[in-house]
């Protein structure tokens, strides 16, 4: 299989981190989701809580709110220093999402990835979605969210998500057309979301056995 | 294989159409789309031509004009009198996708099927996307449409379909949400959109061979 940078939007719930770390093990490539906001964290002098935050559920308030206002001593001052908090995330995020598709094949999570890569053709896009009780019930028991507030917290979560990936992309935030595939997990189930995903990128079965890490050429 | 009911919502010139109509083939399966608007003309009096345009391409202002103020003297006028033109094809639209899918396995292409059918454990809704330039070229070349007008006839044809899909599901046309599988066509190819439709209905290779018909059971 050529180079592939799987990027990998999703739903609250929806197993999409689950989807996304199945298929980088089963192609035994790298899988970016915290380790990306723990590098970002490192270069921007920023807390790994706030780059994690504010790089994928800003408030509207912190979109127009800049680092410099908020006195982040620690953080390394250049031409951002004007943008709003998630904006500088960003820019730290988009940098390194471009680094890391120049590395090699990976796969990674979240974080606008399938915006900062459009129109790379070493890159396949995908979304996850699910229907809310099954979205309610899986951060119930992978979260620990109690059971009376999951689908608050589900809706919560994508309202934020949907209002930052529009704030930075100004495009509609789940829409099909942004994609090259978008999987309903609660339709499909968990591991055949992984298939069809590698059965998307082309990866041969004799290639890729469940379970068996391969490396890519 | 159980019984499965296949819609699928397309982009204009995405392939969706032969995407659709490959599927049933190798499912052996009946495919639903200008003979749906067939049988609604013959029951509603009004011609396959009204049908067809109206029934998802309908203009804002017919909207909201009713049959009965056009004037269609053989349409079968009993409580849908009132109703505005698509709103009308679309109570027929319905009664007949409703019966369609009671019937057995098939393929029906657009007309809100999605959303006619959702929450039926038996169905299947997959939406087709493709870029632009691809959607352009597969328009001149299937359709006859001249090269210069090709894009502006697809951004065109969309636009209509989404008005429509908004008045009458009161949806964003398009989101990845309201699908079990999106696909984009020029990303995957015609051939392998067939293919992760097949294998997302969980149909076994050695059951569905390309080019070959086979009958569910």
């Amino acid at each position: 299989m050529k180079k592939c940078i799987i990027t990998i939007g999703r739903q609250c719930g929806s197993g999409g981190h689950t989807i996304g770390k199945t298929v980088a093990e089963r192609l035994g490539i790298p899988f970016y989701d915290k380790k990306l906001v723990k590098v970002v964290a490192e270069r921007s002098g920023l807390s790994a809580e706030t780059v994690g935050w504010e790089g994928e559920y800003s408030s509207a308030s912190s979109l127009f709110t800049s680092v410099s206002s908020r006195g982040y001593s620690a953080y390394n001052a250049n031409q951002r220093d004007n943008m709003a908090l998630p904006d500088q995330i960003n820019a730290y995020q988009t940098e390194l999402i471009k680094e890391l598709a120049e590395k090699g094949s990976c796969v990674i999570v979240g974080r606008c990835a399938d915006y900062i890569l459009q129109g790379r053709k070493d890159c396949f896009h995908v979304f996850i979605t699910g229907e809310l009780p099954d979205r309610a019930v899986r951060v119930i028991e992978e979260h620990g969210i109690t059971a009376d507030t999951a689908r608050s917290h589900v809706k919560g979560r994508d309202k934020k998500r949907s209002s930052y990936y529009k704030h930075i992309t100004d495009q509609v935030w789940g829409m099909a057309a942004n994609y090259d595939l978008c999987l309903n997990s609660s339709k499909l189930g968990i591991d055949r979301c992984v298939d069809l995903i590698l059965g998307a990128v082309g990866v041969p079965e004799k290639v890729c056995v469940k379970g068996e890490k391969r490396y890519l050429d």
